[in-house]
């Protein structure tokens, strides 16, 4: 009897009749399409109108039942899944990844071939997931936590980077971070200061959609960013995930730069201020910056892994509230990363307030909630009296890399003048010069 | 002598050699381009090797001295400037514009043929700048106050609203306000809600580039932002600034779903999630959204202008401390906005703040920090737990509309519940049905 977890109604029937299961590849045709790839399972609220199968590229199309013109099996389930041979059979001169799971969608739904919800513990099953893995990589994985990332916090960034730092120093090639999507740029930031001489790539993988949907990106963006960990030939940060409107194009965007732009597109993920760093296309890496330092042999290297949490980010907004930032001095805070208007500016009803927490020896500094640009306060009137005051300008420093800019400066000096020194230094090409003015 | 303020070294030579004044239309040409307008003056900082003219559309040119093969002047400026009379001279059958200024570049820098930093004043001196205006409108003129726009308060757009139903009372067909870009959306989404029953076009208008500068967008804006004011066939608000990389377009954004996305752009301004609702190019105006509603007659309607300052709006990170929120609670404050992570979430260690938040009334809302997008807080485990704790999620209303709407909802309500139903209302297209969750 078919495995068809999920089908009911006419497309049940259609797959029973030809008696396909679930894992098995199959060929579709419609009027005018035809696809090849394995059948998937299907999740509560389907309907009964599609059948949804994964392609050789990874993605996942649903395909409504009532165009099918031709379906047949082409090969069973049974005759692909020998998962523990996959691991054996894996060449043993490709470089060796670490893959670190730390939650999202990604971890949380990866088997999308058997339909488990379970994060992929082991190699056996990361590579009975995605089999293409095998060809890149030799992968040896680890679950540091399970954490939706907007859970995440500035101790969970120190974990990280101490995890990062083992594996490199044990020979690791390159690392693959897995991450939940909502917080996987302040994540990135952190990790490109706190591993800012990292001799490998450490690359930051997530899903917009988890593999239960059709047009999931799970399985396509962890190829993408294992395949630029194993053999990019570049060391720092970075985020990989899915760019544009084709199928089979991964982005990969420099751990400070980058923002997620969009709630729930598979590209939601942009370079701000600057194109990615690179694009993965099938097996094919494509550099756009040829400024990135290279890769270097896996082994020690200075990690900085210490983040001051007493560092707030306000958006500045009409009307905002003085006392907020009174209470930030009272409670003891270090620093302070305003999201700024336009060129980078404050309502003049905070001026004081601002001044009190410079005299209080705050690290007050200033980007823009405008996010494409960069702040420019000798201008205007009021940049320039903020200047007088003691704010620090981030130029074209996005917000969030700001904030976590700043906890780590504060953690990593020994006064606030240390601080601001590192503030101003460019550590990992989060000021860039080429940013437009224009 | 010839009057060339601002020009210097070789600029000034070829300049006094061809007897040419500042507000002269000349002709220049280069090996590679011709131009012809009104030479136009130069500030500080100026080099000596460009001169700039303002070409017949508004757009100013610098042109490299050392490039140019000829220049002529073709009319001298006393020909040109009879500022009494064209004013006298306007029909008297073209619609009846206010233009009600608040400040900012544009309205600072207005005055670009003479070369004045102050504000144009008087109706004479505003079509003497711009004379194109004459052609579409009787203009009548009226400084509110004249700010930077970092400094507005929710105070502000009281006055602001309550001025344009004055004028529109008083059988104003349509009004234009110039207002500083850096918090021009605010405002904006600000009167949508206050003057949502307006029969006119309000529409607001700023500058990114003061006139003094090549490639000033003041003139420009102003041309586009009053031919839509006194002919476009919609009631409601509007923001008109420039849209792309051509020098005559410009994009008509709903007040309610514009956002400043560049901090020195002459396009910064961008509609989100949804396109603008009208580009202007010369004189033709193409509407792009029909459902807008139409246009009525000038006279009584029902403003209301009042807002609740006791708002705040906090852009969720990683480490945020919940003693921020606690303190919102004890300063009394009615309204919290996040700008939650991805679908609308923030970290668990928010949780008993936010709750302890509802429990005292206070109205706590929820938008994403992506920008793009929808909050769906039913998708995750955090959604739902925050959802159950009471936030009101806001689906695809950006943030600043968000922290607006909110000051708006609870100064015109008598009670919670009655603030919660306004904030669940479409007023003016705050949610847009269309936006894509693709």
């Amino acid at each position: 009897m078919s495995e068809l977890t999920g089908y009911k109604g006419k497309a049940l029937s259609l797959l029973s009749n030809h008696n396909i299961s679930i894992g098995d590849t199959v060929s579709v045709k419609t009027s005018t399409e035809e696809y090849t790839g394995i059948l998937m399972p299907r999740y509560e609220f389907a309907d009964d109108n599609h059948i949804v199968i994964k392609l050789k590229n990874g993605y996942n199309v649903g395909i409504e039942t009532a165009g099918i013109v031709k379906i047949a099996k082409i090969e069973s389930k049974v005759e692909q899944l020998k998962g523990e041979k996959i691991q054996s059979s894996v060449d043993q001169n490709l470089p060796k990844i670490a893959l670190i799971s730390t939650g999202g969608t990604i971890a949380s739904k990866i088997d999308y071939r058997t339909g488990g919800v379970k994060a992929a513990l082991t190699a056996e099953e990361l590579y009975n997931a995605v089999p293409e893995l095998s060809k890149y990589a030799r992968i040896d994985t680890e679950v540091l936590f399970n954490e939706y990332s907007e859970n995440l916090t500035a101790k969970h960034w120190s974990e990280m980077t101490k995890k990062v730092n083992e594996k490199v120093v044990n020979g690791y090639e390159g690392v693959v971070l897995t991450h939940g999507t909502d917080t996987m740029h302040y994540s990135a930031a952190a990790l490109s200061f706190a591993l800012s001489s990292v001799p490998v790539p450490v690359v930051i993988v997530g899903a917009q959609r988890s593999s239960d949907r059709p047009s999931s990106d799970a399985a396509l963006n962890l190829i993408g960013a294992t395949l630029f960990a194993a053999r990019a030939d570049v060391s720092g940060v970075f985020v990989a995930m899915h760019a544009g409107t084709s199928d089979s194009l991964i982005a990969v965007h420099l751990g400070t730069r980058v923002r997620k732009n969009h709630t729930s597109r598979r590209d939601a993920f942009e370079s701000i201020n600057m194109q990615p760093v690179a694009y993965v296309d099938g097996e094919k890496i494509e550099m756009k910056i040829d400024s990135l330092p290279r890769r270097k042999s896996a082994g020690k290297f200075d990690a900085k892994p210490n983040f001051d949490e007493r560092v707030a980010l306000l958006k500045y907004h009409p009307s905002m509230d003085p006392r907020i930032i009174e209470h930030l001095i009272d409670l003891g805070y270090r620093g302070l990363v305003f999201e700024g208007t336009g060129l980078g500016h404050v309502g003049k009803q905070c001026f004081d307030a601002i001044k009190k927490a410079v005299e209080h020896d705050m690290l007050v500094c200033m980007s823009s909630q405008c996010i494409w640009g960069r702040v420019r306060m000798t201008v205007y009137e009021t940049g320039r009296d903020l200047l007088s005051i003691g704010v620090v300008p981030l130029s074209d420093m996005i917000g969030e890399t700001a904030l976590v800019k700043t906890m780590w400066a504060l953690a990593n000096s020994k006064d606030l003048q240390g601080a601001k020194d590192l503030i101003m230094q460019n550590i990992a090409m989060e000021y860039f010069d080429v940013s437009s003015f224009d």
